[in-house]
């Protein structure tokens, strides 16, 4: 029996929240249970220096942690003086998974930065994060088409994220805190409306896994990421 | 006329909601208007290096801002490597005013850090903070006079915050972002319950502001403070 | 009775020492009792980038302490790689300070820069340079008149600020460290040459002040700081 | 056809060199092709504050790049005053891989922190240094089993790691930094001697992948980590 | 002709006032010509950490210059957030140079800490932290004996440095600015009362020099040593 | 008898290995003993800002050292955020020794980066690497020659740079790390292929020295380097 009673093939209760940023050109307030990231996609002209002449757009992401959004309370970065290394990892995780599904030349040469901040963490906030962040850029896109500074090819499909776990040599899917804290493996998938896998990222904790666990997994993240591009579907429809 | 249309002694739509925080001791949300600030309250064991030993507890603040907080999205401190000025100023204007109202003895040797981050920003972000930190403050020390970690005596007051300033020649209460921009005078007081000025900070944007105006100001400041100490007396009662 | 034998009106001894460096536009060695801050003067072509092409000049302050100028010896800011939140609030309050008595617009797209650095503290080191500020900038306005590159128009009056508390209940004036450690309540006041507010800045150590000792704080800043712009008249007629 | 030049499921010419440093505990001069690593372990007393007086050792690593190891110089990291996300993500990755063939229990409190430092890259230096550190690793153990501080118990088997590609539709095995630039998906294996996954890293650049093609990349690269346990057995032995 | 019009063997004016800070242990502030630098010496209980327990006393020093002690003015390095490699290159230069006739033992486990601030730059400012540092530090010695905490015996001869260079093929003695920036040598030697050769250092501008330019400099360097050392005499007499 | 067994005049074995980067303009591996420093030579176009439009061109060096080069391991500086002032010392003199045999007007506005990383460090780290960065400066520079980016005029000397020291009381030749632990006084040469001196750094450890020995130190200094320029001629030839 998993800690928090779900089956193993159970999201969470998950919700997406549109608009709610006074400020965002896009917004969503994703929530996977008890974890809560506030997404917001920002549009600003030009692009990095590395583009600029190319006319192709970027998309990118940063992510951070408020302070006591975890259970015990973390060291500000900002008062650190440096982005922790798994603060890199995860908001260079974000843009590539959003750029899978973004035709960058049909964007222009513009930037949107998607913002992914933990409001409150249970397990998953890059999972969350990915999928909310798509919701934010969505509707990013949306105001620019209203604009007429885009057309409506510029998101060419869906992109959701969402973890898998080995708790208690059960294969599970979503993993809260404490499933997370005692799973013996712990991995990451993030995959596209038409199924397309655009990253897969399975890391043995303790004990290596085996082929035939990793496939248990995948199967698993297939299941719950057809149920978030439906709810994605549902949000912005 | 406000662009606001407010009354010149008018606040925003204030609300402060508690226990918004699955893991602090305490948290409150705040709202003036579009202003959101999330404010948690976190206990730590032990106190900074030059307290130790003196059996006085400490009270501290942090503050953030979210990069989309703001009409522009701004560079994130962390990103930069470093909190700026007008951070530092208010985290420490908002660790004062805390003091101010608590007793560090009775405290004990313990120390409770409050982070104020702000979610969307509309002007009088640091008075919001201070007004919510209070309510944080209060049920984190609630929290612990349930486990008989302190007595009923850490919290000797209540202590609130407001900005004023002057804006078209009139003086008015609680700047939003559009008034703040063009007021002539910008002035933040933090009073406590029982009416003693902790704080007042009053800056002249251009010329320089009379005596007088000065005391209409704090006149304002009064009547508003009086206003939001209720609301914090509802919000915990 | 103070520490210092001063009556509660009473200034400390306060010189104001002209064209103390070779190199500066305009400088000037500042002594408030034993506080003694030099401030540097130095004119740069150009703006920052936010005030580009807009025909407006720039007025800014650095402000930083030497390392023994402490009764104990302080880190040295360069060496901990970051200013801390005091200096920055105090390098802000300097340079808005100065703004309040300047047109930009006649001082066209140059900047002025003035440093003040503490050679010796004895309290009130941000008043001491927020007085001294003035005259090296007067003397570096000058400096420029002398080559044509302003009128006279430039510094439309003086400015000058003065530090006030409420010692073992007495309200008093200039307060030096031993007083300013003993203090119930620290104001800092910036008033102009013609009377007007540009900062006021009170804080309560400990119990909160009323409106009552704060308006008594007020009456001797402008006793003050009449007496240190008429200094500032001497030093530089 | 590769550039260059090579069988799909055929990696490059790997040589791994032991004892190459006069100070190391263990070391290995690691070689995939043209990419050169420099793999040092270094045993230090004591454990990170959050493992003391639990028993237990800790193993983790460090990468760096010489700034000309790249076809074009990149700027020297300490001079930049801060470690890219790249370099957080890749050092993680390797500190994971080696504890996941280390009995930490085994290894009583004490750390062995490994350095792969890229002398020359032209791809793979991830996975490269993987394969390396393990050389560099057992050495440091068999320093250490020869002066009584271990028994024999503490590296409970190999790990090594290999990329894999998909290049004009084709899955390769070890790409060289021609074919990786080129390649749709990249993608990173760490497995240990006796098969079992450790890391799975898949990411697609532009279009994502399938299942299928997912399954191919594992499938060479089973291939190419039998072969490199082969050489290390081969090193070690 | 020197521009400064002095003889090839002649000094600029060299006076070391003595007692100039309220706070520290001992404090000198030298001037050579328009050079000016702030010497303090501040004893500090304890030593670095790789001292510790060994009975042996340190000594170091800190090196700064004011903004706008230059012609044209500098970044403050606080501000930049690091100390230049010239900053750290002079006050190791400066520790070195005084620990050279320091007895660390007879000082016991203390540090004294000697910073030198540059109020006024003009050429040599190394040279002239070096003369006023040993008057610094030996008025925190006799401070520290006055109280028996030390003997008489830890303070074992003088230091004294000069700058020398070639300037239009003519060796001279003690550069100031537009005469080192012309210069086509560069060399600054740091000699004991008794003689002794602490610290030599010549640095080529352009074209190499030769082993007999390098002999009449250090024949310079003796003559003005032997006359800086005088004045150290006279100035603690 | 020195603890390496050689005489006092005599240097370790050295080798300059060249052309060892697929990547880098220019390359060396020089060896002094077990002290093996990497230098790569890069080629970039364009000039610090300083020297824009002037129509020179710029050589400069960075240093570094693996963590593990040393006996102890040293904390990585791109880990600690800065680079120490040891290595800002001695990449300074580096540049400073490359330039005196560079005619930067010959290169033209193009820079040179000569990056010195030391793989193995037994003592002369810094001579080691001037002596290795002039083959890799060569290289680089016949590199451009190859391609008429220049003319054959850029290089105008050899430089070498070797340490002395005086242990035991006699003075010797090019110390390892065991020799220059015990050494009293330590001093580095750099020299042309004409014999000018470039730069001469002796400093005493402990006790002063006298000028006779300073003049043996340079004796020996002569001697080694004419034998280490013979050496790049060999080289290069």
């Amino acid at each position: 029996m998993r800690p928090s009673k779900r089956a193993p093939d159970e999201l969470r209760s998950v919700s997406l929240e549109r608009a709610v940023s006074k400020h965002a050109e896009g917004s969503c307030l994703v929530r996977f249970g008890d974890t809560q990231v506030l997404c917001t996609a920002s549009l600003s002209e030009g692009v990095p220096g590395w583009l600029r002449g190319g006319g192709k757009g970027w998309v990118t992401a940063e992510y951070g942690m408020l302070p006591r959004s975890t259970n015990e309370r973390m060291r500000r970065e900002a008062a650190q003086g440096r982005q922790g290394g798994r603060t890199h990892e995860i908001q260079r995780l974000i843009g590539r998974s959003l750029r899978a599904v973004v035709d960058l030349k049909a964007l222009g040469e513009k930037q949107i930065t998607v913002d992914c901040d933990v409001i409150q963490a249970d397990g998953g906030t890059r999972t969350a994060s990915i999928t909310g962040a798509w919701v934010a850029l969505h509707d990013a896109l949306a105001w620019m088409r209203a604009r007429n500074m885009v057309g409506d090819n510029v998101l060419v499909d869906h992109v959701a994220a969402i973890s898998c776990g080995i708790h208690q040599s059960e294969p599970v899917l979503d993993l809260d805190y404490a499933e997370d804290s005692q799973a013996g493996t712990d991995a990451n998938f993030v995959i596209t409306g038409k199924g397309g896998l655009v990253e897969v990222q399975a890391t043995a904790e303790g004990t290596p896994f085996s082929e035939d666990e990793f496939n248990q997994l995948l199967g698993l993240a297939r299941k719950g990421i057809g149920r978030l591009v439906d709810l994605q579907k549902m949000a912005v429809s």
